[in-house]
């Protein structure tokens, strides 16, 4: 009878070896930069309880959270009129006391108040882990996808915006991608709002701010109108529509812009101390200020950070910003802290658009020992024991089959090296050493070959 | 208004920085030793169709499956019937279409099944993923765990029984632990229930002979007798009952005991044949022929792998064997394969238990710089970037407090080194470094601090 193949569910994958070894390049990459700097690792289920989810991404995002059936006899617990009416949203909250993690900051705020007794802070963590998501599948956007974050709680000092700056930094360094990284400060934008008299409007503000390359001023103009501003505030606007030049040029006009406005000051003042100290750090990858950064404005209380390469178009593959209280959805109140979120799939698109995968990591195995059957292969077993001591990675070909399928094993499998093992080199003691890629041959002692492997 | 503490669903854990560096030194010791012997990563999806899951793990494995609510207006799916029973497993069908992972084994199959056409075999796979179980949690029992597999499928070749020895010996060399390798294969057990008399018995009488430690001979036999084997078999079965001595020994009475059968002659040649190229493979980690190991009777054909440590009383932290038809669920015929399967949270309490983790992994970052404020903190940037550069982790105290308090973070967090930075120190470019654990303090030019720390 014949099968049908098996299917994984829409919008997850399968991570292939060759996919695995570049993913983990960009995760251990990653990884590696948050020890250095004295981040570390945080792990949370997969499943938390619907409560702590629920109401924390909007109404949305609570359409979005996966829910896990309860055990056993679930239906018991549905009333008889919830059953008559066979709603299903009012069904879902007997059946279903469990969910998916949407995100790694829910469960980390999470964490945080219910270890708040035991932790050291300024609490530093990272945590690299899948979440889950219920959103229609579509090119670069999955169900099941790895988030990278990394935040510092517990602690108001600029220093630790300057260090995860540093950290975006090393990261791309490390990754060989050229990258541009956009700052601004809320407060500077709710300075402005202020200014022009619509201290509520902030949003609205920088959402049309944010459309200006695209549909140009007068348009941005018209939208602001139909947002409910004034045309005497949106006069006032003009001069930071208009606004360009470096950094210091912005920042200077903004200074005399926002004289009047306590927080938008408190702004300016905050991404200047920003700047000052990575210049002092040696920063070398290009900052800009950015009025247009909208991310997260109903969360973030200051820094907003986002992240693009200047090598292709692609959205944003790095953000973040300062929260002032992530952990009060949770009952605790005034802990401040600040963060940012590595977007490795889009990192992994552009890594490869680019081909800035190196080519090394691809060889997982160094050198696979081929041979003509039994004999041979019991020769060849103290090699490779040698060979895994000194921290060299190798294969014994297990079956005994001609030597043509063996070498398009070492061929598909990316093997730099094939040892080949004979009558003559049993006699000797050696392997004959055949380099893939230029089909040399060079006969090696194992002593000779560990040593040359090594290097 | 108060609230309370938020909690995580039953079974489930998170892993603070404490038990992370010490879950992440497990598995790195163990991902690291599948890397060297040639063994490539492999990552499925948390969430698998439920017709994927369902029917391979018996029908208790159905029940503790955790089933995924379908999205959207799931209850209009229910037909009117099922609804009017309100029978929680027939409604379950129409509200959830997919489920949990359950185990690493069968995804493997699935994934191999699906791409059977592009993958090179051998395939030499490892995984390293949480599975969820909706088991009643108990101590050591978890509904959410980490699975560490590593098979090898595609090959007949007991080179590859030889290679997984290996690889559980230098795992556990690697974590300095001592372990016994039993070992076992199912057709001794075979050629044993043929040579009495009973094939159909095979299962019975591994179960009986495995309590003979507990229960004594006289009770074996009674429970034989229960379970139908006749009094003549259970007579000729006795010499099997008091076998003991070397592995040799064992292996030369099953020689002559199972003349008979064509399957025990195999099983016995199949097991010599492994301790022989093993011998040779200079294999130090002591192997122990154990007839009494009935792990996986319903799904294992060949060698039965086992592994216990000899340093305290705890049940198996690893196992594994060969199967013959792993694929065979799926519909792809004829591939065999062997594997093991490391139990990470079992080897966290040995090495907890018998103090083994390194402390060198606890001091996650290396050296704090400590300060009076922000001329201090500004003078110190430099320095953590330039020793960041140089690969050791450090971090600089963000925040303007007392030194007291950025000595107790240091203390906690169990950072060895702690760089004091005052007036002196600016004027001579220099810091001081302190020993946290001998008190003793030093001055160091950045250079002299680097090639310190290096070492």
């Amino acid at each position: 009878m014949a099968q049908n193949k098996p299917t994984i569910p829409q919008g997850t994958r399968d991570f292939g070896p060759a996919e695995m070894v570049r993913r983990n390049y960009i995760f251990d990459t990653i990884r590696n930069t948050f020890k250095l700097y004295g981040y570390q690792p945080l792990e949370t289920p997969a499943l938390e309880n619907l409560s702590t989810l629920l109401g924390k991404y909007g109404e949305e995002g609570d359409k979005l959270l996966f829910r896990i059936l309860n055990s056993g006899d679930f239906m018991s617990k549905v009333p008889a009129e919830a059953l008559a009416k066979a709603d299903s949203s009012s069904v879902s909250s007997h059946i279903s006391e469990r969910g998916m993690k949407y995100d790694l900051t829910v469960p980390f705020a999470r964490y945080v108040v219910q270890n708040q007794g035991t932790i050291t802070f300024p609490f530093k963590r990272y945590q690299i882990q899948p979440v889950w998501r219920a959103d229609r599948p579509q090119k670069g956007r999955y169900r099941e996808f790895y988030q990278c974050d990394v935040d510092v709680i517990g602690s108001n000092s600029l220093f630790n915006e300057v260090e995860l700056l540093q950290i975006i930094s090393h990261v791309f360094k490390q990754l060989n991608l050229d990258v541009v990284i956009k700052l601004n400060n809320r407060k500077i934008l709710a300075g402005i709002a202020e200014t022009i008299g619509f201290p509520e409007k902030m949003t609205d503000i920088t959402v049309a701010i944010d459309k200006l390359d695209k549909i140009g001023g007068e348009k941005v103009n018209e939208e602001l109108l139909q947002r409910g501003l004034s045309q005497d505030a949106i006069n006032k606007l003009q001069p930071v529509l208009s606004m360009g030049g470096s950094n210091s040029d912005k920042l200077n006009f903004l200074q005399n812009y926002l004289v009047g406005s306590e927080t938008g000051k408190k702004g300016i003042e905050e991404i200047k101390e920003i700047f000052d100290l990575l210049a002092t750090a040696k920063m070398q990858t290009p900052l800009e200020l950015d009025l247009t950064l909208a991310r997260g404005l109903n969360y973030y209380t200051g820094a907003i950070i986002e992240v693009k390469t200047t090598e292709m178009e692609m959205g944003s593959i790095c953000g973040g910003g300062r929260y002032d209280d992530l952990t009060g959805i949770f009952g605790l109140k005034g802990v401040s802290g600040v963060g940012v979120s590595f977007g490795a799939d889009r990192i992994y698109d552009v890594l490869q658009h680019t081909n800035k995968f190196p080519e090394t990591i691809q060889h997982t195995t160094q050198v696979l020992f081929t041979h003509f059957g039994r004999n041979e292969s019991v020769f060849a077993l103290p090699w490779v024991y040698a060979l895994r001591n000194a921290n060299i990675s190798c294969e014994l070909y297990p079956d005994a089959v001609k030597l043509g399928k063996q070498m398009t094993y070492a061929d598909k499998k990316g093997i730099p090296y094939v040892a080949l093992v004979g009558e003559n080199e049993m006699q000797k003691n050696t392997i004959t050493l055949k380099n893939m890629q230029s089909g040399v041959q060079e006969e090696y002692t194992l002593e000779a070959l560990i040593s040359f492997l090594s290097n």
